[in-house]
């Protein structure tokens, strides 16, 4: 018999006690973003593979998960000779089916539509510490809202939700970076790039916080850009001075570039968000924040903790990308939670929340008891247990000793021992 | 560009209102069960191939949604053409993974362990109404007693857990139905079938309520049993009154082909849990009930709910399942939950689950509103939301009234329109 033990490569068993902490995370989660009004939605884990390689999901379309075909259809495929055995795949992302979701139901939600969603996805990655290939991903978007209020009220619904997580264990320090990848562009522009440069610019600059402007510089001169277009660009970024305002950093570039719509958005949008923030969260003007996808096109933003070196949230406006698959473009924002991350430093300073409830009782029968007294025991247990209390019995261990020590780790902290 | 809106074949995009009902329901499990000692564990939707297909699962195993090998290994197999394309596969139900898990985790578990899944299985099936490719499943297992406590806890916990659910429709009345696979053994044996036929012979016995016992007679004759050991095995159930008890029923039966114990196990089980019950739920022997699964070793049971002709949870001790994959035995015993069924009930009876709780409130900003008057609109949002109200701030769109009963639709009953 060929059978295996541990779970598939990348993808972990999930502990009581883990699942105690996701789900106490989770339900904060829901209830902070639905008292925002972002309605709870789910897609299915399996997407049609011609929409997963569609090219809207960069580099993960490689990581894909492909799911056979079957039957008569396998057959032909086998037959055929041609190698598309797949009609299906696990989704890679959240974003991609939502984009299938709206395009399909469409009629039947309010617009502008607030959507929640918290599932798995899966990417066949090179498994490393922290990083897996089924892992909880959790987005918040609105669609049909081509306002600055989408982003207002994304942001205040994550620095909110994130503010109550982390007062559990006293962090509250947080940082909302903000920049718009219209502002991005027309410095590149301005500074001499062209058009088609101005994405391979952007993925030198996204490199800030670990290269500096140095690393940049080479990384330009070393893509073959001109030393005078590069100096003009880098002149820009080695102005800026913590806390410099948008107009500030925007003074020199060409309202041919860059329309006083975008500045006056991006201000808006600050100064709606700065007034309803929690103590020690404040929301900054970041010139150098670019973020990765290659599909925003308006604001992005991104949330750094103090005192960590990674974004523990990050999204922006990507207008164009629902056309591409629907054929009619909706306005699209949205903001994505780094839910596992969230769950491994709260793993780290947080016990309780991965234990049972205080009290938790765990009644333990030796093997004489009567049925009569067995009956008493159901009946206050079913007692406590209708008060709220966490009830269980179960037969009494030969090791008794063990067997009270794990419950115990689990939280039981009552033990009722009946011999007879 | 080949873009696919519906989702994959069988499975549903589910609706923000099918999503607050499917909430509510997994909340209560959650809770209940809980409460009841049960702790939530998790494996991963995908599974090794050879797990899946080790003949554990029955028909299941024809249903298996394969994934593909990746990489080096994919072209390994398509160079040796031998099919063997698929290294993985979407588990078809939870109880495969458990014994999996089991065997991976035992150490790190108390024991006897009670373990509580809620997860999506699949299965390639012909979609029909109520029936899906992805469907949440919903167990309760004990693993390591081999007690009849294990058989009380599952039967109150579950019986208690249906009770809370469905009191909120006002259905109370429920019928757990009991029976043991060593009793209906014993019935075929006594009656000369022989021990290979056992199996085949309980299959059309688990026709009872399809086709009667004329119908079982026929059934068994076709299939070249004897007319005489037909009728004799038949008479033991034409005896049959409502209520008859275990030692009416088994008054007939040689102690060689079944023990006294057990009788006393299931009579155990019916004395303990039947005072514990809520009411309207009665416990109650049933001699006809076979439950189809070939894994059961022991007592089997399921429930039923007054006015309707499906049970809404069943389940069973399967003492040999685990040992057969992880080479030790563990006794076992496990009660799956109807979810989808559940769901369905509440979906035709039950309005307001899948609604916005009381009091949900949208601001509809017109596009003239200043940014001032959008500063308090935020402001006393954050209040109301801090309160625990649900609150949307959303843009005012051109058709207003098509927004709000959209919005109605989903739970909102206050509109404050602002202008300006």
């Amino acid at each position: 018999m060929k059978f295996i033990k541990t779970p598939v490569k990348g993808m972990c068993d999930m502990l009581p006690s883990d699942m105690r902490l996701r789900e106490h995370v989770l339900s904060m989660i829901k209830k902070s973003y639905g008292q925002y009004g972002f309605m709870q939605i789910e897609t299915p884990i399996v997407e049609h593979i011609e929409n997963l390689t569609s090219k809207q999901g960069g580099d993960n379309e490689k990581l894909i998960f492909k799911v056979m075909k079957r039957g008569a259809e396998l057959q032909r495929a086998i037959d055929k000779g041609d190698g598309e055995y797949a009609d299906n795949g696990l989704r890679y992302d959240l974003t991609l089916p939502l984009a299938r979701y709206y395009a399909c139901n469409k009629e039947k939600l309010p617009s502008p539509f607030k959507a929640l969603q918290m599932g798995n996805v899966y990417r066949a990655d090179n498994p490393q510490k922290g990083r897996f290939r089924q892992f909880t991903q959790c987005d918040i978007d609105i669609l049909g809202d081509d306002s600055s209020l989408a982003e207002i009220e994304l942001i205040t619904a994550t620095a909110s939700m994130l503010t109550q997580i982390f007062a559990e264990i006293n962090i509250t320090d947080f940082t909302i970076h903000i920049n718009d990848r219209r502002i991005l562009g027309a410095v590149a522009l301005c500074a001499g790039f062209a058009e088609e440069d101005v994405g391979s610019v952007l993925i030198s600059l996204d490199k800030f916080d670990k290269i500096g402007l140095a690393g940049i510089e080479k990384e330009l001169l070393e893509n073959g850009y001109a030393q005078e277009t590069v100096d003009k660009y880098l002149s820009v970024y080695r102005a800026v001075k913590e806390g410099i305002t948008i107009d500030a950093f925007c003074q020199g570039i060409d309202e041919a570039y860059l329309p006083a719509g975008v500045k006056q958005n991006l201000s808006d949008i600050i100064e709606s968000v700065a007034p309803v923030l929690a103590q020690g969260v404040k929301i900054v003007f970041d010139p150098t924040l670019v973020r990765g996808m290659g599909y925003y096109t308006g604001p992005i933003f991104e949330i750094t903790m103090d005192g960590y070196n990674f974004s523990i949230a990050g999204g922006g406006r990507y207008d164009k990308m629902i056309g591409k698959f629907s054929g009619q473009d909706v306005a699209a924002s949205g903001f994505s939670i780094g839910f596992e991350r969230i769950v491994t430093i709260l793993k780290d300073h947080m016990q309780d929340a991965s234990k049972l409830p205080e009290g938790s009782t765990a009644y333990l029968l030796g093997n004489k008891v009567s049925l009569e007294r067995k009956a008493e025991v159901l009946s206050t247990a079913r007692r406590l247990r209708e008060d709220g209390t966490v009830v269980t019995v179960l037969p009494m261990a030969k090791n008794m000793k063990h067997q009270i020590g794990l419950l115990e780790a689990e939280g039981y902290t009552k033990f009722e021992k009946i011999y007879e």
